[in-house]
């Protein structure tokens, strides 16, 4: 951070700083208790006591069973993982319009895919899904649990019960919500949920997949007894005890969390608006505490948030999990924004670390730049 | 290693110690530059100059070109895209009855596969390539560098030429070779190369497919323009980096590590005919230093296994990566070796970290279970 004399990080739903309890839990898998973990000796004993308790914490923190939970790589893996698999067995799915790329871009491998339109708040309406299942084999419903780009919390017990009501299993990518919002996995029925570490302040490369007990579902990587004969490779043990921690750490702060971060959140809206810029706030009321995406007509998000990174501000403009795509995006375009408000789009994400002086600066920063504009 | 007062680990083809170095290097990335290698800001710099790098580092050790190495989740991940992209694209391919079972098991998906047998020595036959090449449409190959459980090293070059005479690609498993033995992409002629950190003293959980320039191969993971759009997910910076330095500080030491490694197998050998107990080694001349496969006739690999780690000696029996599986391996079967021989098999594997003195205890030891079985 060459140059810049403060540093505010308000990316958080692009990834998140690691715990530092998870850190150092990490460090002793990574360099004394190197063990293979799936070997018979007493020298992988604490790696594979490490794994076995990282799964029971992690099962623990959404209610599910150890047994109940793969680990993978991340949330890209997980989502593969169910997306590709259900291509192999040729069952149909249907999914939201608003998903992950790491969910359409398998879903580009078929024919057989329906796309639930969302409403302007990005809402996935349950009454579409009814219509379409009724007609269809029975197959897999895919919808994020919180959308990335603008926070919106979906309907997923409606849409789980409408999905089991037609004997189709029900997979949530939950990658932007777990740790940041309460998740049971029986409260809201799901068959399968996808995870990943660096979103809830564990490390990057590290995630999970839960699978209901009982669910036949194909592998995607392939040469391996671990993960019960799930997933193969190498258990990465000190990244899996890193998100254990992490997800417990999370879980345990999450009232005090949610109340710090919405506290943020209204201070940084009502702040905008006094100050007197026109701008729109995206997504719907039941959404991810501190996924904040506002738009500015007639402005430039990628310039917005270069002059904010100027001054030491960090935010993200359209999907921050893949900033490389130069467009609108297909979030935005989903819930029918308007191409003056779309294009000047960004996305600030607040967590727990940030804090009120933060916040002002941001706003500050905002108007200067708005005020430059005008 | 509760109870045990000495501990020698030699079981280096399950997995190594990580590098001090590359532990050193990874740090900051897990803590400090945490931003996500793929955004636009500031904050997202040294992430990225740190992937750059560690992309170049690699790239130098294998001969190749930055631009040709993709990072993945470790050797399965590298194997399997392979694997199942061929079965995506319909090709035909032709692999040898000892590959790993990350290539094995996404084999066992297609039809359209010949497995080419091995020698006794666990040797690919280059002549039973050109054989089936002849009659079948463009392909492709896939080799091991070496093999886990013996070490042999197969005759990449001999297969490449092969191969490519017929217009075949070929791709080979160097899991248990990079870092090992020298290695040159260019030299050997491959068309794609799987490498895991882990096995070369990085860390866990990552590793990488290396494809030439102008190979056009589909993705495994799907939804995001990391990788240059070949591989998507969140780049895993601290891992990339410790792997990076971990391949170029054993590429360094090559010469003085086979050196060292070599005359402790020569140790161990000698000790081992001198101490008149019963033994074969599996193999071959050529291969990897330090992977000694012993059969001991009339006896049992695993009750050897657990007396060596009472002890305070790790080794392997059968294949390291996947020790739950009872059964002679596909391997001790492939290269027809008589019952008596495969059940009474361990696997010991030197690294430069190993003694004279730990391998005078490894022979005692050895010694000592073989008398008591007398």
């Amino acid at each position: 951070m060459s140059n810049i004399t403060q540093h505010i990080y308000a990316d958080n739903a692009a990834t998140t700083p690691l715990n530092s309890k998870a850190y150092e839990a990490m460090l002793p898998y990574l360099m004394v208790d190197y063990g293979n973990a799936s070997q018979p000796y007493a020298f992988a004993r604490n790696p594979k006591k490490a794994l076995k308790e990282a799964r029971a914490e992690i099962a623990e923190c959404i209610g599910a069973l150890p047994e109940e939970i793969f680990f993978t790589s991340g949330g890209t893996e997980s989502n593969n993982w169910v997306i590709q698999g259900a291509i192999k067995q040729d069952k149909p799915i249907v999914t939201s319009a608003i998903e992950h790329h790491s969910v359409l871009e398998p879903c580009a491998l078929t024919d057989n895919v329906v796309f639930l339109p969302v409403d302007k708040e990005g809402v996935v309406q349950s009454k579409q899904l009814e219509n379409i299942l009724g007609d269809n084999k029975y197959g897999i419903t895919s919808v994020m649990f919180a959308n990335n780009e603008i926070g919106t919390i979906e309907p997923i017990d409606e849409l789980t019960s409408i999905a089991h009501q037609h004997n189709w299993l029900f997979h949530t990518d939950a990658v932007q919500a777990i740790g940041h919002v309460p998740i049971d996995v029986h409260e809201i029925d799901v068959d399968m949920l996808s995870a990943s570490a660096h979103k809830f302040n564990g490390p990057k490369g590290i995630g999970f997949l839960y699978i209901k007990k009982g669910t036949q579902w194909p592998s995607l990587l392939l040469g391996g007894s671990q993960e019960s004969n799930h997933r193969a490779g190498t258990e990465n043990v000190a990244s899996i005890v890193g998100m254990a921690i992490a997800l417990q750490e999370n879980v345990k702060s999450l009232d005090n969390n949610t109340k710090h971060i919405s506290h943020l959140e209204d201070l940084l809206l009502i702040s905008l608006k006094d100050s007197g810029i026109r701008f729109r706030r995206n997504g719907c009321q039941k959404h991810i505490p501190g996924n904040i995406s506002i738009s500015f007509p007639k402005n430039d998000g990628e310039a917005i948030l270069h002059r904010l990174d100027l001054m030491g501000i960090s935010v993200s403009t359209g999907s921050a999990c893949d900033s490389t795509r130069n467009q609108i995006s297909h979030v935005l375009k989903a819930i029918g924004l308007e191409e003056t408000y779309a294009k000047g789009t960004i996305r600030i994400t607040l967590s727990h670390h940030n804090t009120e002086q933060e916040v002002q600066t941001i706003v500050s920063a905002l108007k200067k730049i708005m005020g430059e504009r005008l």
